[in-house]
């Protein structure tokens, strides 16, 4: 099984995903339904996105793990895993706005080694495998690289909500803040495809799932960047998470976050 | 004149502006120029999709007066006046999100009669003309109606940037989204669109000058919402705006908010 034909079957992932998720989306009949009978679109179009999927992989490799959000781990253990996360923003999916998106992971012995994160209202798909990653929409295919950014005052920098983070940590984050270019909140997964795509330089979050940041590593990581915890450890596990575009400047992010304990 | 013949220009006036805008969207060129030669892409942007329509009037309509956040005021006390922002939400532009919008405002005699948001990279389209609203993209077009949520602890709030608000404005801010059900940042003009669309509640914003305003007015008010200033005046001026779908919940939260001096 080579990388390649991985690639082809995440494309169909993506589209039965897509096809699954998108007519929960600014729909207002899923809101007054909420109201009324207590249905949730949100949760209603992420299970039918995971649905979809898993049953694309249980009938192509019958094999495979598969850690999702909506429906829990089958074989976690197996060699290689899929990650999943069919609406990875959901708060801006409940508002409407365009800026969710769905990620795709796989891993292999623990390790991530091809991710996804495929838009289907606007129509864009980032995707990386470790050592490269590239961009589809709009009718261009290119190739993703992060830009150079050594200083932290330069810095533009994404997180997704303020909420997220411990009294503790948000301190540690408002630190970092103070000395960035641009602080930018509601970043989600695109927080990630644009720093793969060189227009963001720094991403700090915490209290990331798993299925949160794996299949955000090989796109990053793909692209030039490094995606670590606070401390500088695997990001697989989620938890606190640091990415950066630039090396050096994830070295100086690593030494103000470092410090909380 | 007829409305329906500014709906049919206004048209143009969003296709020759996003023709101009988008090669600047997601360049990485225009950043490096910037660093190196202060090259400002989103500047150059707006610049252009600014020129554009401003010919574009000219041309047309050499009577009206604009008003536009880069090249000023022209005529501003003509009968019709055209209040242009040609990329609201440039924080997101640059940093490649794709929820700016373009702003197109028409007024007469002061008033604003016509507006529309244009989002040229996802390529849809929010107008309104105060009695009515309708929402163009993806191959489809609808009516726009706000939503029923009377209940300040029912509603989902945005509004664009904490930096936003004076300090006191902000802890004004901070005692009602302490009160509604979902507070999200970053939402520029998509804010008052997805309120149109029936997916927000309520909106609640300092610090806007007219050209940030003006175009929304309408898509609100045509859709069955309410936009006025924290005191409840007329939102055309800009500064401290709020704009809700229900009018009881806008009745609810001004309460709050006209407590400030």
């Amino acid at each position: 099984m080579t990388a390649v034909d991985f690639s082809a079957f995440v494309d169909r992932l993506a589209q039965e995903s897509g096809e699954a998720i998108l007519p929960f989306f600014r729909t207002s009949i899923g809101v007054e339904n909420k109201l009324r009978e207590g249905f949730d679109p949100v949760t209603a179009a992420d299970k039918a996105g995971e649905t979809a999927m898993r049953a694309l992989i249980r009938r192509t490799f019958p094999e495979h793990g598969i850690i999702g959000e909506e429906h829990g781990d089958d074989r976690p253990d197996a060699e290689f895993v899929w990650v999943l996360d069919p609406i990875d923003g959901t708060r801006s999916f409940i508002l409407g706005m365009p800026i969710w998106g769905t990620l795709i992971g796989l891993t292999r012995g623990g390790s991530p080694c091809f991710g996804m994160m495929n838009q289907p209202f606007i129509g864009e798909r980032f995707s990386g495998d470790g050592s490269s990653a590239s961009y589809r929409g709009r009718g261009t295919e290119r190739r993703l690289r992060t830009r150079a950014c050594p200083r932290l005052e330069d810095a533009m920098l994404m997180s997704t909500s303020p909420t997220m983070f411990t009294p503790e940590e948000r301190e540690t984050f408002e630190q970092v803040s103070a000395d960035v270019r641009l602080t930018r909140w509601s970043g989600d997964c695109y927080a990630y495809a644009m720093l793969a795509s060189g227009h963001v330089d720094l991403v700090i979050e915490a209290d990331l799932k798993p299925f949160d940041i794996v299949a955000l590593i090989p796109i990053v990581e793909g692209a030039g960047g490094v995606v670590t915890t606070w401390d500088g450890g695997p990001a697989t596990d989620g938890g606190r998470i640091i990415a950066a575009g630039d090396k050096r400047l994830h070295e100086r992010a690593l030494e103000r976050l470092s410090k909380l304990g």
